[in-house]
């Protein structure tokens, strides 16, 4: 695809200083862009190679404009603008409709004439697929499992029994959902499993990415709101309810039975206990931990960030009779403050 | 199915005030519980829910009877009790003996014949498939693996060369089992790779979690003993050994050659160090980091909570000197000992 | 396969002690080991085995020889000596021509007469496999993946679109190349996703871990250099350099866009933040936070060790306060100052 630089300007609502007839055929980085290549400037940490790009023209804000060597896209928020511009010149592949002779799809399945269904792939009992939906090669689509409409499904997901997504959701590889929720009960010394008899609910617009997982719940279901994304290798327990627009980075644990609010923003590696509540607009930095309900919007951490080994040594030393360290500091306050008498 | 009150309070031996031919179909949460469902009170979280369920009965203990405006099942531990209903009135689905069509089976592979083999499976050489075992699709089994009676591996699941499991062991999606161990050793600063020659034994009655990785032994065997239940995403790295009954949360990783003891409970994404010992009966709290052996059951932990990132960021500075503020102390000590004297 | 303790001394470059003539036919454990066996000793942990060991000959360094009731092979470095034997006595496995019956390769796609396809296994579009490599069964390759000499994938790894393996790549079952990498940019409280249009190039040697996943590029591509090895469960954002001879054990998160310098040693369950930068020969021990470039070599950590979890609440609360207690200790420091005047 190629756009000029003033429909560009025109489809980011961007103010535009520069040669409107150039011809656009890319996105790239500053450093590595060229000719017919647009870049946009959202980092400080990029300075340099803005003050240096060879794009033919970059989105940036106002304020970085003088830095800029070459055509300008201004507008205020730059990352936004870049957003749009790429998902115009780089639209999702459209589905071709079919089943490839090597998927295996029980008789009771429907699947939409326009959808589009991989090598290798197995369609339980009673499963449903959408319009325009595409499913990759390897998927493996339980019994009595609903997706909806222009979804898409990488290879090698698995949809357990009667797990439902809505619109527009797309999972990568790997991706678990609905597989059993880590119930069990000890009686004795030995545990004993508890059936997990609820399932995964996935609303519209929800994007999962790779080997992530997603536990059905044990009762009642695991719920994922629309619009939710979710990065790679997070884990949801079961039961667990994510709001609306909630963004979770990688390798987040979320424990069972826990509810996150709307707008939520969880930074990676983050482990967030089960039965509890966060609360809208709350943002947790990167391996924060979390054991107790969050009641109000915010921003919130917990990681310790590296030393050099032999700080670290010390001041683990020190860590660990902390609370002697509070004892005797007080100490010296009451005796100090029984001399100032 | 359907079971009578009365049936059910026999069943999980339940002191019962009631309508015992009040016919059940189904558990419920407290909130959602309507006519002919049962639901339970094991976390004083819910107890307004309690008060107002509509449930046709409540599994509870003797003290919270007074809050609860339905049927009553009492007993010692109400969590236990409806583990047992959950597996009266949701037992685990018979195996439906047969190979499906596009499996892929060795010649010298060796099924049961009440075995279920699902859609694009493959099994290798001489692998062993027993009793009323069910092999979901898209799973793929080594040359050599041995899998017992009446297990369950979902979707996905990869057994490589040589792993051994047990009986009524069930593998959730995208679990890999036996993969090389990461054994490397380094020579003028490049790696060489150790070849990994052990393989997996996994015991009876064990359960893992999707997408968890079991890594085969560098010599000898990693082993699961009997009982162990683990949850999603955990990393076993290679030569571990992970004693009977105990009970692994999601996202742990336990490094290569430790041994941990039974009946101990990992709370979700703790970290374990390789060549280490965990006693028995060890509880460590979610988040923990473990770097040295533990020789005594109790509870343990090391992680910390969050704070609004405000006092963080000052608590982090002081961290970083940590050991300076010990020293300082110990100085203000001394010398306010030195005027006492 | 049989070798003699001579050709053995020989192979690792050894001084040998006692029966050059001993047949030997596989490695064990220094307490597992018998007659035809040989072991090796580099850790201390293990000194009592050595001291009672049954194997035929011992790798070990000239000091530990007096602890060995054993033929010695006496090296500098055990381990190494020790991973060399191993890979002499326990090859990798040759490729078995052929493919599958049951594999689904586009017309387009070009696969090396000596390579070894498996059961269930896709191959799209213009995707290239070289001489020698073996493709596990269940494995997916994307439109236009390139794949080396040499290399194998295990059982179900998928290879997004344009993934580029060098020659005797190993990767894992579960690893996912090429995902969607977590762009999202926000529009008055809704999530935009950016089409991640780069691709993962990785170079040669390379062996990645069961369920590691590693991104594509948003613009420009991921990139894992020569001789990298990566455990199980590691998470690689887009964009990410990780530099030559570099060892990632399992569980690390790496958000977008970090350089990671050559020859480092990042421990298990490291998280390590976006865009910074990781100098050379950088060791990070396990559960480490980095959230700043780290400019120098040198070895860093940041995890807490487990306590008691009486001792850990009361340094929790501590901790909570830290900064105040700086400020106290402040405070009484100049106070006592002053009356020192």
């Amino acid at each position: 695809m190629k756009l000029s630089l003033g429909d560009i300007a025109e489809h980011i609502s961007a103010k535009f200083y520069g040669d409107s007839q150039r011809q656009i055929h890319a996105i790239n980085t500053l450093d590595k862009a060229s000719e017919g290549e647009v870049s946009f400037f959202s980092n400080r940490r990029y300075l340099s190679a803005l003050k240096s790009t060879t794009a033919s023209a970059v989105i940036l804000s106002e304020d970085d404009r003088k830095h800029c060597p070459v055509d300008s896209l201004v507008v205020d928020n730059p990352y936004l603008a870049y957003a749009k511009l790429a998902n115009l010149l780089y639209p999702d592949q459209e589905s071709i409709p079919g089943i490839h002779s090597s998927a295996d799809i029980h008789d009771t399945a429907t699947i939409h004439p326009s959808a589009q269904i991989g090598a290798q792939v197995s369609v339980g009992k009673n499963a449903m697929i959408g319009e325009g939906t595409v499913i990759g090669a390897g998927v493996i689509i339980g019994d009595g499992a609903i997706i909806g409409r222009h979804s898409r499904l990488y290879p090698n997901v698995v949809l357990y029994k009667d797990v439902v997504l809505g619109d527009r959701v797309k999972l990568h590889s790997g991706v678990i959902i609905g597989a059993d929720g880590f119930g069990i009960a000890n009686e004795n010394g030995k545990w004993l499993k508890i059936p997990q008899v609820g399932t995964v609910e996935i609303g519209n617009d929800v994007e999962i990415g790779a080997n992530t997982t997603i536990d059905r719940g044990a009762l009642g279901n695991t719920i994922i709101a629309d619009g939710v994304k979710i990065d790679n290798q997070v884990q949801v327990g079961h039961n667990v309810h994510i709001g609306k627009d909630t963004a979770v980075a990688g390798c987040v644990a979320i424990a069972g039975s826990t509810h996150i609010g709307e707008r939520c923003m969880i930074g990676g590696a983050c482990g967030i206990s089960g039965h509890i509540e966060i609360a809208d607009d709350v943002v947790l930095m990167a391996m924060s931990g979390v054991n107790n309900s969050i009641k109000e919007a915010g921003v919130y951490a917990s990681g310790l960030p590296v030393m050099d080994v032999k700080t670290w040594r010390k001041n683990v030393v020190s860590f660990k009779q902390l609370y002697l360290l509070n004892t005797r500091l007080r100490r010296l306050e009451d005796n100090y403050t029984d001399k100032e008498d």
